[in-house]
């Protein structure tokens, strides 16, 4: 397709005007909204995977490897997928008009403090297109706007889904500009974007490290850091060491590309010898890759047939692997394995096995990260797993909002006061 | 005296250190460390008065103006009501551990989202050396180290009284490197502290609004923004005149010089004639300069004796005067006075008055503004007037917290999830 000439400032506009609309709009209508996107996902799909064939050809052309392809595929299947996720999202209470506390004070003034929109997010995020239908469905139920870049790969997806959802909100009398699309591969307009802070509440990064990086050392606004998970499983001197393996094993394999996939396994001393060859057959047979500081190694090695074993490198604690690979250490007590991750966890997903209520509850007080698991696997740090129906990003930042964030997560607030002549004495 | 060389990478260090005891404090002992500074505000009476004369000698060596001498001076009595408010913050709850919300899932597991500190809040402030105690006590509460950076001319006092605090919770057990002071008026040192993102969480500017411009410019951490209340009362052509009278008087004269003062005064052109003869009246008994519109210029003009009243140009819609000056303005209706306060407001402290419920809600609801106000003052938006007890800041920002800013607000949270060997399918 030809990318036509972006005008990011007039498209900023379009989506604050469109934001005051959206803020004072009734759930019922957005509800609506939502229903005509999942209807025209079927609706549209023939135009939708003709241009998403597209981008399948020109990921052909670009060489992209099998892995990237198929995040970026769309079939009817997926779209029906979508659809549901909608309908979902659909289903969850609106957070705008939340009264989140209220009082009446010896003064008579009745004061409540009550949700609101944010106003206008940016987006960024690469490849899978199904995040621009999951977004623009977030944030119009929370009565945001938003501005959408996605990656370039799938930019004629995009941009028909895109325009899709725009036009489901204008056909329920909703204002469609609320949904822009950035319609071009143009980098320098990532940067334009993250200078937009008069127009743009919060950007949102979502993608890889080097993404999320990106955006926090340049966006003007504020902006979510997330996406980072240098995840830890402890495996205490009081854990069910099966336990203690099916859920390690579970952490590292089940996705190990995502955010709250394993990283390290840090094993009490106790328990290390009992453990950690059952843990080795189990990472032999998921073909993970094991990396062992030298205690670990000398009760593994010579025991394990066909595992990739090797001896773990400093540069090994701290590494998010993204991939069949998780570092091992031993650790003499739950306060060495407490100031490891102080050390080179990333904040995000962080869990202890223990039957030991002492241990366990001091690890989950302790340890200074988004999600705090125990006796789970730290791939429950999910906005769906975790109730909220879906997020847009998992947050890393203390501010705000922290883990995994849905619908309340991208609202603000404000104080309502109503008296009746009340003045300051 | 004498300011020593500040290392402010050695001070940044000790508080992160600090903040990580401080996070899992009782409240118990948070308490008694409070109650200990209040004890020693009267004990140490005599240092701190002398330190203050120090600063009091300095001020009239500078040739500071009364006003802001008032501001600095500390004597028993201003002692006691610091010692006061420390003891109400000892009172209120204490916002860590408290589980923001709980739910076990399908699956069995257990998820709470429980408030935590925020780490290390950094706070830079003019002049009062009150703010030193609150902030100090406030933090500490909330789990929290501090780095205080004070303003030049009470650098005396502030010194005794950050060391006093950082003595209290030490005589308690609690790690005194939790309030740390820079003590030295070397202006480099402000844009150093700015830099700091890798110890200070979050960066907390109090004082004028070009100190707030300046940290929202160069602050590489989070910081609050907030200061700049350019205040609207709209005068409905439903309101209750007298009520409306006093609470525009109240607004402008009660404390002109803070934030949440009221600047322009929105009156329908419907009750024009019979409201703003009136004003014109109250404000020239309190000696406050009128700038009005053509219109409002046209009712008033003739008719009050000893009134400073101007034609307002421009410049005046949209100005945080600071002091006894209000700009007027007659517009046709509520969607005028909305599009005024959209146009020129700062997001601070808006209000209505009207017994008009219609008007009155659609105000409420759609005013963009971190307080909204039916028939009260805007000198209201405080954290002590509004229950929280006490305030760090009022921030304008909408991510993270709007309004007055206490103790909950300057917390985090993160997620507790407990399992029984929960796996993700």
């Amino acid at each position: 397709m030809t990318v036509e000439r972006v005008d990011l400032k007039a498209l900023g506009v379009a989506a604050r005007a469109a934001s005051v609309q959206l803020a004072v709009a009734a759930t019922e209508q957005k509800n609506a909204a939502l229903e005509a996107i999942a209807l025209a996902l079927r609706k549209r799909q023939g135009e939708i995977l003709a241009a998403n064939r597209a981008d399948l050809d020109a990921a052909d052309e670009g060489g992209l490897d099998a892995y990237m392809k198929d995040r970026l595929l769309l079939n009817p299947e997926r779209l029906e997928g979508m659809a549901a996720g909608v309908r979902s999202i659909a289903s969850l209470p609106d957070p705008v008009g939340e009264v989140i506390e209220s009082r009446t004070l010896p003064n008579g003034l009745h004061i409540e403090r009550r949700r609101t929109p944010l106003g206008v997010i940016g987006v960024i995020y690469e490849s899978r297109p199904n995040v621009t239908i999951d977004i623009a469905a977030l944030c119009m139920k929370a009565g945001n706007a938003v501005i959408l870049r996605g990656g370039s790969e799938s930019i004629n997806s995009n941009t028909i889904l895109s325009s899709l959802a725009s036009d489901a909100m204008t056909s329920v009398g909703l204002p469609g500009g609320a949904i822009q699309f950035v319609r071009s591969t143009d980098r320098a307009l990532v940067m334009e974007m993250l200078a937009m802070n008069d127009v743009i509440d919060l950007l949102i990064p979502r993608g890889s490290a080097s993404l999320v990086r990106m955006v926090a050392a340049n966006a003007t606004m504020p902006a979510v850091t997330g996406g980072i998970g240098v995840c830890h499983t402890y495996v205490d001197r009081g854990a069910d060491l099966d336990m203690a393996r099916a859920i390690v094993v579970n952490a590292k394999v089940q996705r190990p590309t995502v955010c709250n996939a394993l990283d390290t396994v840090l094993v009490h001393a106790d328990v290390a010898r009992a453990f950690l060859p059952a843990l080795a057959e189990a990472f032999s047979n998921e073909g993970v890759e094991m990396r062992c500081d030298r205690r670990g190694l000398s009760i593994v090695g010579p025991t394990t047939d066909g595992l990739v074993l090797k001896e773990a490198t400093d540069d090994d604690w701290g590494t998010e692997f993204l991939s069949l690979v998780a570092a091992v250490k031993v650790v003499d007590s739950l306060d060495d394995a407490l100031a490891h991750i102080e050390r080179h966890g990333s904040g995000h997903s962080e869990a202890i096995v223990s039957e030991d209520n002492k241990a366990t509850e001091r690890f989950l007080q302790e340890v200074d990260a988004g999600a705090v698991f125990a006796n789970a696997s730290t791939r429950f740090n999910d906005g769906g797993e975790l109730g909220l129906g879906a997020e847009v990003a998992i947050s890393t930042s203390k501010l705000h909002a922290r883990g995994p964030m849905g619908l309340r997560e991208i609202t603000s607030y404000k104080w309502i006061v109503r008296g009746d002549g009340q003045v300051r004495p």
